[in-house]
């Protein structure tokens, strides 16, 4: 019950203690929007900068799940914190299929692993902005690499997984359709890449098509670039798991060498900052779009006698 | 040359005469943008409002592109000017298949019906503001019906859909799945469907999931409101195009009895104010972002001085 009416700075104190249900707590806040978000942010801010993210993108069924539950283990092994943030495009109230995935998983995952599910819909401003304002919580409470899982390589996936110091993308055997219709933004977004189901026919072709799409890559012919690795997995048994950690690991000491990672958290701030200022704008312009100056401006845009892109200017100009 | 040099206020009175490289001209200014596209737009806005837009989306391959050029015979037929804007998804410089499918419809599509297509990419603030732009061209020059063309039902074409005054959704035998996937969608978008391909295998089964999907929309049980009619036709030699353009006025009339019309066409011009305001708050944000008083910003919250939310609320403030 004391919980329940912590205030945020309590909650974060505990948090940062260990205490899981206080991250729960703190998460949802950041999640829900609105005041508390914002006095949650600000209380997390300050303490971020020191979590790890890795992003884990794939189709539906490409073992995503599993092999992020066999990777908390493996990058968890010396005693560092690990989290999952799941990206669940199923509805808010299903939640199904990764629910079915941990369970399976159990044993696996151990319980110090701290795992959360988001839905896709529902966020003020999208996904863009709630996701990276969780990462921060988790940051702030001391976790210490966070895997953030996204289904598909839409522009959603995208933008959550831009928001990951290091991107893993996993494909399956017989995915060489959508590997040559995704080319540009695969290599745009992928830091490693995953063979998972190594064990089925058709894995060492899909090894084949991403070796030769990162032939014709910008990396192939300029040694400064990262290249990204393929590593082979079998989910379902752990096999080349080892190698997918060594793989994650290798790109962040690449990163920390070559000044990338700072480079892109910076990056990512300032796209942070952007999203929330479209986001304040977009809000802003609603309301003055239906108070009784923005309908007198609709109105006359609608008897033609000014452009849509001259009321747009006067919008801005008096915003 | 004299038509080369030619100022927008020249070119759209001799468009208005029915001079289509004058069309052509003032279409390309609006689809390159800035100052050229804005003084198209102040001509053109007070002379439009008249022309009807159709909108035909589908999967690639479903045969829209036949469609269109019949329809655009039929709906011509009474020396109604008609027009055509085909949103390409293919690159500005193919223009492939839209390009094939109307040298196929030689002999069906009129020389007097102007054709015109524009490239999905590219477009300063998105299609969604490129696209009711042209449209107003081609609507100030006196063209009285516009049949719109975009491929899929993604967020895109939703937009542009949006922007016609009566969306035509056309599918074909075997589309049930993606039927199922999209059925809100559908419903949401679609004013009259077409099963094309009607000669083929499965043609009754994809106009029984339609009829179903409709069974349980909202439209069922509300007799106020518009239910999609589904149209049978065989694209490739013309048949129920009759039955698809009276479907079409029917449509319309509705909407002119339900004051259906101008409410949409209200709603849109709202949006089109909404999506101009954005695009010049982004280009804004932008160079505030670049200029020394944004760098000095983004210092303060990677130094972890200032939030992200926080440092977008200053950018608004001082905008």
């Amino acid at each position: 019950m004391r919980g329940a009416t912590a205030p945020p700075a309590v909650l974060l104190e505990h948090a940062r203690g260990g205490d899981r249900r206080a991250l729960g707590r703190l998460l949802s806040m950041v999640e829900s929007g609105g005041a508390a978000a914002d006095e949650v942010a600000s209380l997390a801010h300050p303490l971020a900068g020191n979590a790890f993210v890795v992003g884990m993108t794939g189709a539906p069924g490409a073992g995503k799940s599993t092999l992020s539950g066999w990777l908390t283990a493996a990058l968890g092994e010396d005693g560092r914190r690990v989290a999952v943030l799941a990206i669940d495009p199923t509805s808010p109230l299903s939640g199904g299929a990764i629910l079915g995935d941990r369970i399976r998983m159990d044993g696996v995952v151990s319980d110090q692993v701290f795992i959360r599910s988001m839905a896709t819909r529902g966020h003020h401003g999208g996904l863009s902005l709630a996701a990276p304002g969780m990462l921060r919580v988790f940051d702030a409470a001391g976790i210490d690499v966070v895997v953030v899982e996204t289904v598909g390589v839409g522009q959603v996936e995208i933008e959550v997984a831009s928001a990951a110091d290091t991107t893993v993308v996993v494909v399956t055997p017989g995915w060489g359709d959508a590997i040559q219709a995704n080319k540009a933004g695969l290599l745009e977004l992928a830091d490693v890449f995953v063979v998972n189901k190594a064990d089925r026919p058709g894995a060492s072709d899909a090894r084949r098509d991403l070796e030769y799409m990162l032939d014709l890559g910008p990396a192939a012919h300029d040694p400064s670039r990262w290249r990204a690795p393929i590593v082979s997995t079998t989910a379902t048994d752990g096999t080349g798991i080892e190698e997918l950690a060594a793989a994650i690991e290798g790109h962040r000491s690449w990163m920390t060498e070559h000044g990338e990672l700072e480079r892109r958290r910076v990056h990512r701030l300032r796209d942070e900052v952007r999203s929330h200022a479209m986001a304040l704008f977009a809000d802003a312009t609603d309301e003055r779009l239906a108070s009784a100056e923005g309908v007198a401006l609709l109105d006359e845009v609608t008897r033609r006698r000014l452009t849509p892109a001259a009321a747009a200017r006067t919008l801005l100009r008096t915003n």
